[in-house]
Parts: structure tokens; C-alpha cells; sequence
């Protein structure tokens, strides 16, 4: 590469947005969304983040016309082209870039046409929505680990590529992303995996946005607990003894980003 | 509790600084410190973000004189009565609150003493550090899950608390935080569940720090290289086929945090 090509070659910034709340943006994250050329996003990182960047600045590579999903592979060679024409880019995603994120692919592709590029974490909604929910990921008295799962497999894949069976015996707390629909069928395999049907189970949906909601059950009774709240995507599934941690603190627990009743 | 009771009762922030640089701060958490009448702190969040805090505003409850570690009781206590002072208190926690933080105790602990608290997530470094190093702990080609262990046990629990064979079993990433003195005895364990001596490996030292450095190996090599490299505490262990994927993409990947060499 030459110095008069490098001159002109952009850069691109995978920058994780967080779980929603613009207050939960990195300092960084803030002021690339400002500096930045163009920013390509899809609706993952909320509204309220979204109506922070100027119009002119957005390119949504999320959901087109017709209903169709961007393929990822135009999202990819987008980058490049944005790059290549010098501009600075921010690839904004949900969460954390790498975090069931596809940030992963998005790196490879752009490290293999010779773009510099940096990556900007973000908090995911994983460990956050629990949180601010007043569950803790993890807990000295009861877990050693906590493992994170997609609800929501790449459909190509074999069936058997998430051995629930190995998650139920590590003892931790688990974390299931995208995984409202397919909640019966993994409760379910925990339950035949000899997990107790009464370990605390938390549904924590749209984790930190103003409308945000969390409901518990137990790995028995949750499914029912959805469908009467009529929980829907995106949410977060919490499996463990510290899902019980919230009904033991919620009197005292305060979030100055939601409404007084939520 | 009466309205003239709760007009004196302050408030606790339970607030992550993230992984160490200043600018993966969340806006809410760099606005918290500025407001904050006392931020109680230990060594973790790192010395850039500690030295953004008023020196006057500073309670480390981290190490003591004489190198005697803080009893937790009596961090938890303080919390409530600064608070039951009426202040506005910021417990500054390495990384997010609930991640191997001990932030569970210190919220059930308010809770139970009727202290108002508000839980405000950071950014781990067990998923921050593998990132900006060009690790992404998720990849659609190679993981469906990634579980987060600690390395450095609570010693009045059962060894086997940590059950590597089934986290082996998972197929997942493997992420191990406060992992370097004990490296040995996993990756042995890892070796004797199974898992390939080929299997990829990286440690991340002091993640997103000034000084941070990343080294890679396998199952087989990681303890050489550690020794070779010296890595000490801090530093995140990831195991698993993403811990490659850093290779591929070093010679674009760049971080303005870091120095150029790094």
C-alpha cells in the first residue's frame, strides 16, 4: 500500500451502541457518532440512540423495503466502498460488536480489503438489562460462571450446535439473547437435562429502553409468565438462582431512565 | 419509611468504569463522577480513570495500609452510612458491577437496609479487552455460546465448583477472568475434558490500559508464552477458535488508546 493510496483510504470504527439507553454510550461512542462521515446501523441500537444522529449522517442497513433484511454481505462490501471513498465510518451495532453481533464477519471482511479499522465496545444488553433489573450476571454465593446463548441459531446450522446439556451442568447462570420464541423449547432441554423446575428464571424485554419491562417465573412456570405478559423481541433470558435477586432488592432499586412504574 | 425520614437518605450508585479507558466511560457514569459526594473506590477501574476523580471526593477501599485487603463488610457498611448521611454516593466497580464484582452482595446489602440504589452497567473487560485486541468472543462460524468463568476462586468453596468439563463440553468460547496464576491447572483441565492442544488461546493484559499487551498461543503453548512474556495480573484468557481470528486481521486493526506498538 502506498503512501498516496493510504492518504486517501477512510477508516471504519465498529462501535457497540450499547443496550439502548444514550446514557449508557461510551464517551467514544458519543463523540465518533458526532465526528463520523457517515454511520451505518440497523434498528438494533434503539430510538432513542438512532434520533441522536443527524439524518444526513444515517444509512440504515437493517430492514429495506418489502420487508427483505440486508443481505450481510452488502453491508460488508458497503464499508469498504465508504472507506475507500476516505470517509470516516461508524458501523454501529446493538450491544457490543461482538457480542452475537456479526462484528466478527464485518472485521475479517474489512481486514482482508486492507481498510484500517478500530473497535469500540459496547454494553451489552446481556449483562446490562439484568442489571439495571436488579439481577446480577453473576453472584459469589451462588455461581462461578455465567455463559451467553443465542435463542435465535443461524438456521444453516445443525440443530445440536448449542449442547444445553453441557450448559445445564456447568452450574452458572445463563444468559439466552433473542430467545423469547424459541422459550419452550429450551427450557424444555434444561428441564430434561435434569435442571430443578423451580430455578428462577427473568424475561427482561427492550433492557434499558424507557418502555423497558422485566417479568420472573421459574424454568416451569415461564413460558406461561410470557405469554401472559405478552413479552416480545428483543429480551433477554435469565436461568439461575440470581434471577431471584431482584424480588429481594426491587423496594430500593431506583433507574433514573425509566418511568417510576416500570 | 416516612417522607421526613427519606428526605435525608441519600442514594448509592452501584456504577462499572468499564475496562480501564477513560473513554469506554459511560456518559452516565463520567456525569455520575462529576456529581458524586464521595466515590468509593478500589484499584480496579484502573489509575487514568481514577485520577479523573476529585481527590477530595476519592474513599479507596481497596487495599489497606500494612497490604491488608478491605474487609467487604465494611465497604458495604460505609455505603450505608454515607448514604443514611445524605449523600450521593458513587461505589465505582472495575468493569460492570455484576461481573465477578461482588456488586450482588453490595445491592442486596442496601436493599436490606432500606437504601435507595440505582445499578449503572460498565463495560467488562472480558469482552472489551478480547475486543479491541481483534477478538471477537462470538463468531457466527466457529460459537454459539461464550461463558465467562473466574479463575480466581473464592478458596472457602469445593474446588470442583468450577466443573471445566462441561464448560469444555459447551463448544463455546471460553473467557477466564483473573486467570493468569492459576493458567496452568485450566488449560490442563481443559486438556484432560478434551479439548485440542491446537485449541487457539490469548491473553489480554491490562485490556484498553495504556500498557496493554496481547499475547497468543494454544491449550499446549499458553503457559510458555505467558512465562516468556511475563503477563501478569490483570489480563483476560480466551479460549477458543476466535482467539485466531486476531492474526488475520492485526495489520488493519488500530486503536487510537494505545500506543502505535502496542
Amino acid at each position: 500500500m502506498s503512501n498516496e493510496t493510504a492518504e486517501t483510504i477512510g477508516k471504519v470504527y465498529l462501535v457497540g451502541s450499547g443496550p439502548g439507553d444514550p446514557d449508557l454510550l461510551t464517551v467514544k461512542a458519543t463523540r465518533l457518532l458526532e465526528t463520523a462521515d457517515v454511520v451505518l446501523h440497523d434498528k438494533l441500537p434503539g430510538p432513542e440512540i438512532l434520533s441522536l444522529i443527524p439524518e444526513h449522517k444515517r444509512e440504515d442497513v437493517g430492514k429495506r423495503a418489502g420487508g427483505e433484511w440486508t443481505p450481510q454481505e452488502y453491508t460488508n462490501n458497503r464499508l469498504v466502498t465508504l472507506a475507500l471513498e476516505g470517509k470516516t465510518v461508524v458501523r454501529l451495532k446493538g450491544g457490543d460488536p461482538f457480542v452475537f453481533g456479526r462484528g466478527g464477519e464485518e472485521m475479517e471482511h474489512l481486514a482482508a480489503n486492507e481498510i484500517p479499522f478500530e473497535v469500540v465496545p459496547g454494553i451489552t444488553s446481556a449483562i446490562a438489562g439484568p442489571g439495571v433489573a436488579g439481577i446480577p450476571v453473576t453472584h459469589r454465593d451462588h455461581v462461578s460462571s455465567v455463559s451467553f446463548v443465542t435463542g435465535h441459531e443461524d438456521p444453516t446450522k445443525d440443530e445440536s450446535a448449542i449442547d444445553w446439556q453441557a450448559l445445564a451442568d456447568t452450574g452458572g447462570t445463563l444468559v439466552v439473547l433473542m430467545g423469547v420464541g424459541k422459550l419452550p423449547l429450551y427450557t424444555q432441554a434444561l428441564l430434561d437435562a435434569g435442571m430443578s423446575p423451580e430455578t428462577p428464571v427473568a424475561l427482561v424485554e427492550r433492557a434499558t429502553w424507557p418502555t423497558m419491562r422485566t417479568v420472573t417465573g421459574t424454568l416451569s412456570t415461564i413460558v406461561s409468565v410470557r405469554d401472559e405478559h405478552e413479552i416480545e423481541p428483543p429480551a433477554i433470558t435469565v436461568i439461575g438462582d440470581v434471577a431471584a435477586t431482584r424480588d429481594r432488592v426491587l423496594s430500593f432499586l431506583e433507574n433514573t431512565s425509566l418511568p417510576e412504574d416500570t
